[in-house]
C-alpha cells in the first residue's frame, strides 16, 4: 500500500497560563506512514482509537528545567497520554493484530511501539463486553480506575460517615460519589457549574453545590457531623476548608490540585496544623502506582456495572486529532461536563 | 494539720506572639490547702512532682472564640498539662497513697482530681526502675512516647533508607533520631543552635545542621538518595523542602508545626502537589490517640534502655512553679536544649 497520512497533535510552545489551541498545541498533517512496510524492530504498529484528555497533562507542558515528578513533553514532538489503540501488525508475541490495548499512546494516528512508552504505564489488552471504546478511557480508564483505587484502598469508609468530593462531576469525582453512596456514606459534592451540580446530584450526592456561587467554607460548616473522607481533586481553598471541617481520624485522598495548575499564585493552605490536631491521614494517589494492586479486580467487576447502568458516567467527545488543543483547554478551564475524550478512529 | 501554701502558675493574659513570663503566665502564692481535710468527693489528692513544658501549650493560650482542636486555657485559672504527681489521699480504689501517676495535672502544688482531667489523657501508674521522676515526663513521657508511637506505627522504615528529623535535639526529635539509627537508617537532623547540632550528632545523626546557618533546601538537596521518612516537628519551610526532596512512597509523620505557633505569618507551603506526584503518606499524630495502641509495649521496653544508657536524653530543668512562664517562653523560642521540665517537688 502507498503511504497514507499520519496526522498528529504536537507540543508547539510552553504555556504560562491556560493552554491555547493552535498556539501551545498544534495539529500537523504533513507526515505519512506506510502501515504495511513500516519497520517494527520487534515491536508493534498501533492505530490510535481514543485519547483520554486529562488535567495532569498541563504539568508536562513546562520548561524542562523545572523539576517535577512527571517528565516534560518535548517541544515539536507528538503529545502522549492515556488512550486506546488497535494492533495492526506485530513482531511482539504479547500482542496480536486486532488486540485493543489501553496504555500510554502518542497523539498521532499510527505509531510503532516497542513495549510501553514508560515501564510505569503498561499496555493492557481490553476485553470489550459491548461498550463504546471511549468508556475504557473514562469511567473504565485511568480516571475511573484512579477513583476506584483511591476509594477502595484509602477511604476506610464506614456507612453513616460523610464524604466530601471536589470536581464531583468530573471523570474521577463522579465515580467517587457513586462509590461513596454504594458504601452508605452521606456525600457532599462540589463542582463549578449548574450542569455539573445537577450531574453530581444525579450520581447520588446528598449535597451538590457550585463553589462559584457559594463558599466551600460555608457549605462544609453546615455539615453538623463533619467530614470523614475528603477526596480532593483541586487542592487550594477546598483543601483548606476540608481540613477545617474534618473529623478526628479523617482520611484525605489527594488525587489532584487542579486549582494550582495554571500558574495562578499558590494558595496558602492555613489549616495544615489540623493534620496533627485531628490525626488525619493524607494520602497521595497515582494511577500507575496503585494499578498493580487492584486492576484485575477493577476490570473483573466495573465494566459489567457500567453496562448494566448501575454506574453512571458522562463523556464529552470530540473527533479528530485537530481537537486535542481545544480539549486540553477545556479540561484546564473546566469547560467540559463529563470525561473529555478525543476519538481518533472508530476501529 | 493547718492549711499550707498551694502555689500555682496561672494563665493571666492572651499572648499575640511569644509567651512572656509574668505577663501571660503568672505565679501566685495566695491560695492555701489543708491536705488532711480537703474534700475528695470520691477522687484523690495529688501532690505535683514534675511538669512537662511543651510547645503545644502555646496553642491553648488563645482567644476561646478561635476554634481549634484543643480546648483553650481559662484566663485566671491554673495551667495544666502533662506531668507527674504522687497520690496523698484517695477515695478512688484505682489509686493508693504513694502511687506516682503520669497524666494531665494542674500547675499547682496540690490538686484534687476525680478521674482524669480529660478522658483522652488517662492517669497511668508509673513503676519506677530507678530513674529520676523527670525522665517520665521527657524521654519516657509524652514527648518520648510521641516519638516512639509515631515512628513505630507510621515510619515503615527499612534499613538503608534516609530519615529527616526536624527539632532533632528536642525531646521528641532526639528519640526519633535514635530510633531511626536503631532501624538502620541514614539520618539527617535539623536544629537551631550549635549545641543542639552537637547533641543530635551525639544521638547518631549522620548529618546534623543548624537551619539558621544553612538553608534546609540546600542540605536536603545534597542527599542524593532523597528522603524516605520525614518526622516533622516544625512545618513551614522545613515541610516544603522535605516535600521537594521526598522519594516516591515517602512517609511524612506530622508531629508539630512549631514554626507556625507564634503568630508570624503563615508560611505558604508550595510543594503540596508532591503529595500526589510522589504518592506520599502524610500522617498526623497525637500522643493521646496513639497511646492505647503501644503504651504497654513502650513502658515494658524503653525505661530499661534508658537506664542502661542505650538511649540518650537531655533535660533542661528548673525548680518551682514560679519558673513555668520562663519555661514556656523557652520552648516557644527554642531557648532550651533538652526537654524542658519544671520540678515542683522531689517526692
Amino acid at each position: 500500500m502507498a503511504p497514507i497520512r499520519n496526522a498528529r497533535a504536537y507540543y508547539a510552545a510552553t504555556p504560562t497560563g491556560y493552554i491555547e489551541p493552535d498556539v501551545h498545541v498544534k495539529y500537523d498533517e504533513s507526515k505519512t506512514i506506510d502501515v504495511d512496510t513500516v519497520e517494527l524492530n520487534g515491536g508493534f504498529l498501533l492505530k490510535t482509537l481514543v485519547l483520554s484528555i486529562d488535567p495532569y497533562m498541563r504539568g508536562r507542558m513546562r520548561d524542562p528545567k523545572i523539576k517535577s515528578y512527571s517528565a516534560p513533553f518535548d517541544l515539536g514532538q507528538a503529545l502522549y497520554g492515556y488512550g486506546l489503540g488497535k494492533v495492526i501488525r506485530s513482531e511482539d508475541d504479547s500482542y496480536k493484530p486486532g488486540d485493543v490495548l489501553h496504555g500510554w499512546v502518542f497523539h498521532e494516528e499510527y505509531s510503532v511501539y516497542k513495549g510501553p512508552l514508560t515501564p510505569f504505564v503498561p499496555f493492557r489488552k481490553i476485553e470489550n463486553i459491548g461498550l463504546p471504546w471511549s468508556a475504557y478511557t473514562s469511567v473504565l480508564g485511568m480516571p475511573g480506575q484512579t477513583a476506584y483505587y483511591g476509594w477502595k484502598l484509602y477511604s476506610k469508609a464506614k456507612a453513616g460517615e460523610t464524604a466530601f468530593v471536589s470536581t464531583a462531576a468530573g471523570a474521577v469525582g463522579s465515580l467517587v460519589v457513586q462509590l461513596a453512596k454504594r458504601d452508605g456514606l452521606r456525600v457532599v459534592a462540589s463542582s463549578g457549574s449548574a450542569e455539573k451540580v445537577a450531574f453530581a446530584k444525579e450520581c447520588g450526592a446528598d449535597v451538590s453545590f457550585n463553589y462559584k456561587d457559594e463558599k466551600v467554607w460555608d457549605v462544609l460548616a453546615r455539615e453538623e457531623k463533619g467530614i470523614d473522607v475528603y477526596f480532593d481533586n483541586v487542592g487550594g481553598e477546598h483543601l483548606d476548608a476540608a481540613l477545617a471541617s474534618a473529623n478526628r481520624m479523617g482520611r484525605f485522598i489527594e488525587c489532584g490540585m487542579a486549582s494550582q495548575y495554571n500558574g495562578e499564585e499558590t494558595y496558602t493552605v492555613k489549616n495544615l496544623g489540623m493534620i496533627i490536631g485531628k490525626v488525619l491521614t493524607v494520602q497521595g494517589i497515582l494511577y500507575n502506582v496503585l494499578y498493580y494492586q487492584l486492576a484485575d479486580e477493577f476490570y473483573a467487576t466495573m465494566p459489567q456495572l457500567v453496562k448494566d447502568g448501575a454506574i453512571k458516567y458522562r463523556e464529552d467527545i470530540s473527533n479528530g486529532l485537530e481537537t486535542v488543543g481545544q480539549a486540553l483547554f477545556d479540561v484546564g478551564s473546566g469547560k467540559n461536563v463529563g470525561k473529555r475524550v478525543v476519538v481518533v478512529a472508530d476501529d
